[in-house]
């Protein structure tokens, strides 16, 4: 029997793995640098938290693993970090606001696998918690631009507003208590296209009329709509106060307002965001969820925060992430009886901090220089006795073949070289 | 309704999750420093792989986490990361020997919460595949060692041999098919105490003669007990070529033979370790387990590892990990007027590389730099308009209170004061 990874999770195996860190280390390094702070919390929830009303909606609910522990609890699979953040802020009220944290973390949807989906995935989280104006939209954008820079990705960013979009909607005839549902098809235009979504406002009885303004965009004419029907205009004012921060921070060319983008979770209440790669797929997305504390707690805080996500990453921009093994030297003996002698030059050689690796299997120099090879070491150290007669060690480099001969007390020199 | 965590699992706030982090990233960055590669795999796995006979045994079935997916898959979370590698080294066939890798992430076992223990917990392994000799165990020590330094704990290692006890247990008339349960038993010692050890072995069935020369910890007893009856000595040679070389490596002070050493996995078979604390738990073991590879591929590939216990390490030493906040300086606006130029100054400080919060709140300084003390921020910035006039702001010691004038072209000046 062969055994596999489970069906839609994946093994990272060192090269993968090593780009995929860098992907998550490199959101840290940017998370740090605006002093969001690393939260961690657990991936099994109760049920119950998962599935609140009002949260996530009722197609996460279809997703989600859920499953009983030994004593009958009802327990499930995280699908995001934003509700779990939420029930820590609901029920940590010492919490200093704003309260800035990060997390990176895997989480799970029962989705159809396909190509570059997944059901385990990784999810790099900022949020914001404690501030109503846009400055902390402004914020999350402006370190979204460090995070697509520092990776060497092309992409720009997507914002609309839900309460825009509600004012929109209503305005066009879609009933209250229709808006959910409307905003969840809108959210799979990008992936079924606009008459899918026709269909689906259609069969379910919500008024199109709001598409044609959507589709085209126009800002213009959704103003004028509802300003025409009397409806609420803050989220227009929301965007255009955002935008005017973000052409003074010099980070307009990155914006875009997309009438279309509503992104399919229940929780968001007013800006939302979507980070997409100039030639193709969203690779994050967040937005403002200023109610979802309230729904734990009954003490409402605004919340606003963005996902990255590092498999969509990962997969959009692998051939450019640096992949190498970070150990810097492979040693080894000609033959078994300097084995001592060679691990003790190993030993000093990882005191000044220099990743190495010593020849554990102690095959001869031809196998231990393919194996050194083939991993991508980029030095590789021979101790014969001759050189150790002369208290010296040959270092070759992999690459050119150059070989050079270094003391065993002049080992510093290894910190310039490696 | 209040939500909590599920029982058994915790979250972690900023000041934790940033001593985690330390333990976590001085694992990744000694790891890398003996030339292991990262490795990341699912937590989710097949149950069948979980619960394959021969693996971890009878015990750790009983605290498996199991569910099935809507497809009707039976899946269980990982329960450590050793059955996981195996699975990866089992079906990858192209990968160079040895195969040495890393991995630091989240377990689940379902055991009787108590003080101190966890059901989901965070192991963090360094394994070495394809390595036979006790070099292999000589470098895990080393790295130990390394690592407890590091983290400045007062640790020592026991080994034994699981050959050596098995020779021993059956010169003590213990019978084969006995073996798994009597380890499994004695392995609860430290626990339970002896007097529980020795009940249990009596209701099983199993002769207790081995536990008197086990408890005195009598090498030489044992070895004499095992050539009286021709018993294989294989174990007990490979714990003396190892106690060699950690004699020539200037580790013998940090290791102990420990004859009741057994270590409860079903899938050890030979040496055996565990990292103590001088004064109290475990906080990691690990050991050699040669066939639990072939378990799932007929190839057999020799195979020793070692496992640090992030919650344990994180909970013994919590008051000595350094859990302050990496944000360096807090800088706010003395009035609404400022905030665009607030931002700008901000962003220049993080373009230095430097951790910077910015005002969200647009609080007045007082609640501002209450904010930043709580918060153990080192420094604040105060950007005022007479200031501003004359191109600099002001830059506080939180600290000393002490106060100093920077010019906002003299912002390189940062990078030595913070």
């Amino acid at each position: 029997m062969e055994f596999k990874t489970v069906r839609g999770m994946r093994d990272f195996l060192p090269e993968k793995a090593r780009k995929k860190k860098f992907i998550e280390e490199t959101c840290k390094r940017i998370f740090e640098l605006y002093g969001f702070e690393p939260l961690e919390t657990p991936i099994v929830e109760e049920l119950s938290l998962l599935t609140k009303k009002g949260s996530a909606g009722a197609e996460i609910e279809q997703e989600l693993y859920t499953f009983e522990d030994k004593a009958g609890r009802a327990l499930g699979l995280r699908f995001d970090l934003t509700v779990p953040l939420a029930r820590v802020v609901a029920s940590n009220k010492q919490l200093a606001m704003p309260f800035k944290r990060y997390q990176i973390g895997r989480v799970y949807r029962y989705d159809r696998p396909q190509a570059k989906r997944y059901r385990e995935f990784t999810q790099a989280d900022v949020d914001i918690i404690g501030v109503s104006s846009v400055l902390a939209e402004l914020e999350l954008i402006a370190l979204s631009y460090d995070v697509i820079k520092a990776l060497g990705i092309e992409a720009y960013l997507t914002i609309n507003s839900r309460e825009l979009l509600e004012s929109l909607a209503l305005a066009s005839s879609v009933k209250e208590e229709q808006l959910a549902e409307c905003f969840r098809a809108m959210d799979k235009a990008e992936k079924l296209g606009w008459a899918a979504v026709e269909k689906e406002l259609e069969e379910k009885g919500i008024n199109t009329e709001l598409l044609d303004i959507v589709k085209k965009n126009d800002l213009n004419a959704a103003e004028e709509k509802i300003k025409e029907r009397k409806l609420s205009t803050k989220g227009l004012e929301e965007i255009k106060e955002l935008m005017g921060y973000l052409k003074a921070q010099q980070l307009s060319r990155f914006v875009k307002v997309d009438l279309a983008l509503a992104r399919g979770l229940d929780y968001y209440t007013g800006i939302v965001m979507e980070i997409k790669i100039a030639s193709g797929p969203s690779i994050g997305g967040g937005g403002r969820y200023d109610k979802l504390i309230g729904l734990y707690s009954g003490r409402e805080l605004a919340a606003t925060g963005i996902s990255f996500g590092v498999d969509r990453i990962l997969d959009t921009i692998e051939d450019k992430l640096p992949g190498e093994t970070k150990t810097k030297v492979f040693v080894t003996a000609v033959s078994k009886e300097l084995t001592m002698q060679a691990l003790e030059l190993t030993q000093n050689i990882r005191k000044l901090g220099i990743n190495a690796e010593f020849d554990l299997m102690q095959r001869n120099i031809s196998k231990n220089l393919e194996y050194a090879n083939k991993k991508g070491i980029p030095y590789a150290i021979i101790l014969g006795p001759r050189e150790l007669q002369a208290k010296q060690f040959k270092l070759k480099n992999m690459e050119s073949g150059k070989e050079c001969l270094i003391g065993l007390d002049e080992l510093e020199k290894l910190r310039e070289i490696l």
